[in-house]
């Protein structure tokens, strides 16, 4: 399978920290070797990079861990590949555009005999089941609402039909985003952090590194991170109940 | 305006010589400083890498210049913004998935109260008159071919309609892939260079950097470079004709 790191918060922030712990996983810490992938929301405009080398050896991974990307809304992705060959067409995220937004989407998991008869709009490049996934998704919001995006609370209800019925394949866990709204959806298993004043040190699980966010943030900062698994060690992560579509804005998940 | 570069080739290569010459343009040897981006396809996939920041101080730009990409098919573009604001969502090249593989676009010129109406399958992001351009290309193709690519023939012929009928606009120079074929449309200024055996040494305008391409090369390898203003200053570009649209497959323009 694969493994999911995703980032909402209520200023931009950079990921490189938590990327840092997480593209370990990529070859170091896991076994996580077929591609990663990191896609950066910044106002409507979004940039993903790609690669299908190990994260641990990749240079695109090296300067995303060194470069300071400042961004609201971050889906990252490292793959182990079950359905669909090592390539770039079958990295995660994905991306489409959707009512002139982008829509990023990441997943963990695998779909059981999943085939998607695409009813014109959008089609899979590659052949994964993720991508198909994404596309059904995707294909269905803009039939449901072909007018443009629709208040959250009626999209919500639509997503969380799709993804349920979707979900019934295998496993489904899922990042989703517009760069607006960040979702995410625990089949089998993401946890999540909300760090926020009074903010403290944290340290990494898969690398000796410590970050006392005190120095780096204001008080009114908040930041949700969101993994398969938990990045650090000495923080309390709530891990998200299977069956759970949540909904991040502004680093908080927000209550339906 | 902006500046373009491509590069179609049989067989994967990397454009780092090129890019080195052609990224200097964005801030140091000319003032296309308002972002800049490349796209590379490789098999089905395509990756893109955009930067708001110029060229000549983007640590994005140096990874490019440095970590040798091999691809059949890339689109690379430095922006002096003429309309929208300076943002990532504005930065070329754009991309959307048409007939299941993605198209990449990327625009030099300036389309004068050009008005897109989507007909409901692309909306642009941003708010540049090239995103809109692109959206308006894609959408007219699909609407013409509603059941996937059709032969190259006939999709050139309704590629030169739409072309022709925007660059009654204004200036309209552009470069469009999706990995299979590259078209370039030239409105006002696009040279290009064939490089095949016997290969020779190449030298940069823009940086004081020669590259002996015998030394890297196989005898069959060809490889078409086209750019808004020659790269090389001891090699012989040719000029395309404005109101030319070319296709370029393998390295080489084919003839209609």
């Amino acid at each position: 399978m694969c493994q999911l790191l995703g980032m909402n918060c209520n200023v931009p922030t950079d990921i490189c920290f938590s990327f840092e712990g997480f593209s370990a996983r990529g070859g170091k810490t896991d076994e996580h070797r077929d591609g990663w992938g990191i896609a950066f929301f910044e106002g409507l405009g979004c940039r993903i990079f790609l690669d299908p080398k190990p994260s641990v050896i990749s240079p695109i991974a090296d300067l995303v861990k060194c470069y300071p990307i400042h961004s609201t809304h971050v889906i990252a992705h490292i793959r182990k590949a079950t359905q669909g060959k090592i390539a770039l067409e079958n990295c995660h995220p994905f991306c489409r555009e959707l009512w002139g937004r982008y829509w990023v989407f990441a997943h963990n998991g695998n779909l059981v005999d999943f085939d998607f008869k695409s009813a014109g709009f959008y089609k899979p490049v590659g052949n994964t089941d993720s991508e198909r996934a994404f596309c059904s998704i995707l294909e269905t919001l803009r039939q449901r609402f072909p007018d443009g995006k629709p208040p959250l609370e009626q999209l919500y209800l639509v997503l969380k039909e799709i993804t349920e019925s979707l979900a019934e394949k295998g496993v489904f866990n899922y990042l989703l985003s517009d760069g607006e709204h960040f979702f995410t959806y625990c089949s089998t298993k993401l946890s999540y952090i909300v760090r926020q004043a009074p903010f403290a040190a944290a340290h990494l699980v898969d690398e000796d590194v410590t970050v006392d966010f005190q120095e780096l943030t204001t008080p009114s900062d908040r930041v949700a991170v969101i993994a398969t698994i938990p990045l650090t060690d000495n923080e309390v992560w709530t891990q998200i109940k299977p069956g759970e579509l949540l909904v991040f804005q502004d680093g908080l998940p927000l209550k339906f």
